[in-house]
């Protein structure tokens, strides 16, 4: 009985706090990122995910991974403008964090990978990032790693050895790449406390001023879409002002240079807040190195507005409270080959 | 009184099999490796060691960090005849394992650094491998990490981020990368039955042969010598075979590179035997791919033999019963920057 009682006090208490929890148009992490269903993440599919994730052996020479530039170790990211593929060579555009990418409804900048498997095919034959001539000469190379061979069998039965599978695996993985509880989280929860002042005043700034037109829902980049279809916005919008010929912006075309439709030049996928903090520099070619920059940037491109520099610190403590509880992991143990010999 | 009995008798039966175990030139791998005294293993050193060791953003570009060619999860190397340093390029001598490497009196193959502090500096700023311009560029680049700041004042104290610390650190990582309990540690320990008949004529053909002439002690790679002491051996001491020709062991002096005395020509240091089923290709120049033409190599160069497939088959099984555990591993997170900036 009196437990009850401490229950109810506990409850009425805690519904006192929800009632002063700002209404947003956020939504807390999941504990889980939602799979396709021809992929739902096994234990171990996610183990064998990680371990392609991590091995150098899936490019040309041997030297890159998928983690070389989504640093799972640092924040998803390399915090580079552009990431550096083999031999050195930089891409166009900087690596989006794979923390919580699992919640993008498209990835890549432009959009143009309807899922976490269609993404992971992409850097393997881009002849800059991990240079291997062909899908099939990823699919021989692991062929010849028998640890490689019996754990495509035990995941996905006898001949599941495919490029298609390969990628289902490394989506896998990457689902699981979620960091909960960021103060903003516990804050939607209801833990009034989570957020100090300034935070809260940066929240309610992003919801006044228009940010909040693009980014929402669970990671801060649209409303909940379907896998496949994706939040678009232009970028810049505005394009008459100082930014946007310093930072030259106006170089990538991003969306219309996949759909070669110029009604989508400038379109770029919006993209997430979560753990923004960490993962400068910022926009498609990383040419703002700090947050509050990229917040006058966006407020200017965007909106076309003059931030002052308190509205800009406020946002700023916002964003800074959507930083996320990176889950500890063990390191993968990478199957043994003979020799690796290199494909050049 | 019951169970001193049973304690008794458990006791009687198991130096019973001590009595079996063959006597032998080696020792079990003890549960820690020794550390200088200028370098106590710490575990905040330890945990700054091992951001370090991952970092990429010790090299030039930003692409290699220490795990790239001693990847700790592919059995402490990269499985290539010559590593990959910075933009691809291939250096000239196949990476050593980093595990157990604790236990060696001197680093690298031809023993030029006394100390897993010395050998550290060495890839940083080799323009191959890592790079960097000079090591000051290496500490230049980390201080604007602030992550690495507060590390480095929290283990050395105020001041102490410099280059020997940066190498202490990875050094006292570094040593805590052992593989205990193969097999023949069990062995070795009492357990008769942790080797199968194979692995134990095996294990008597390599001392009736010879191999322990210099295959002695903890790593298998000498007596237990001083820090600093390394324990060389000239290969290939025979030259008139199919071998040395086939596998273009005569052109690489070896020691005589670094001490430029034409007595040192092709002296190495012996390398250890423990992972050796794991860490082909094998030799200074990585140009035997298979564990088997290994023992048939070195028999012929070293003790001018010929084995039999059976003696050979052995020896492998044996050498196989010298993979250890590799502990389970805390992925490392490293400490952010807010933008790379390569220094090409």
């Amino acid at each position: 009985m009196k437990m009850l009682l401490i229950g109810l006090i506990v409850l009425g208490f805690s519904s006192l706090v929800s009632a002063k929890i700002m209404e947003t148009p956020f939504l807390p992490l999941p504990s889980k990122a939602p799979a396709p269903k021809d992929n739902p993440t096994t234990k171990d599919k996610v183990e064998l995910g990680k371990q392609l994730y991590f091995d150098p052996r899936l490019s040309l020479d041997g030297t890159v991974s998928c983690n070389s530039c989504h640093n799972v170790m640092s924040n998803g990211t390399d915090n580079r403008a552009f990431s550096a593929g083999i031999k050195g060579q930089l891409g166009g555009r900087s690596a989006p964090t794979v923390w919580n990418s699992g919640f993008h409804s498209v990835q890549f900048w432009d959009g143009r990978a309807p899922s976490l498997e269609a993404q992971a095919k992409g850097p393997l034959t881009n002849s800059i990032e991990m240079g291997m001539p062909s899908h099939q000469a990823v699919i021989d190379r692991i062929q010849k790693i028998p640890g490689y061979v019996s754990q495509f069998e035990k995941v996905f039965g006898k001949g599941g050895m495919n490029i298609d599978n390969l990628a289902k695996a490394i989506a896998a993985y990457e689902r699981t790449l979620l960091t909960p509880d960021s103060p903003m989280d516990r804050y939607l929860r209801g833990n009034e406390s989570a957020l100090s002042a300034q935070a809260k005043r940066g929240l309610k700034t992003v919801m006044e001023v228009g940010c909040v037109a693009c980014h929402t829902g669970v990671n801060y980049n649209g409303a909940n879409l379907e896998p496949g279809v994706g939040s678009y916005q232009k970028f810049p919008t505005f394009t008459e002002n100082e930014f946007v010929k310093k930072y030259d912006f106006m170089k990538d075309k991003g969306r219309a240079e996949v759909t070669k439709d110029e009604s989508d030049a400038h379109f770029w996928r919006v993209p997430t807040w979560r753990n923004v903090a960490l993962t400068a520099p910022y926009f498609h070619n990383g040419a703002v190195k700090t947050l509050p920059e990229a917040v006058r940037v966006m407020a200017k491109t965007q909106l076309n507005k003059d931030l002052t520099d308190t509205q800009v610190a406020d946002i700023v403590e916002f964003l800074k409270s959507l930083t996320g509880k990176f889950p500890p992991q063990a390191l993968p143990r990478l199957p043994e080959s003979e020799t690796f010999s290199s494909l050049e």
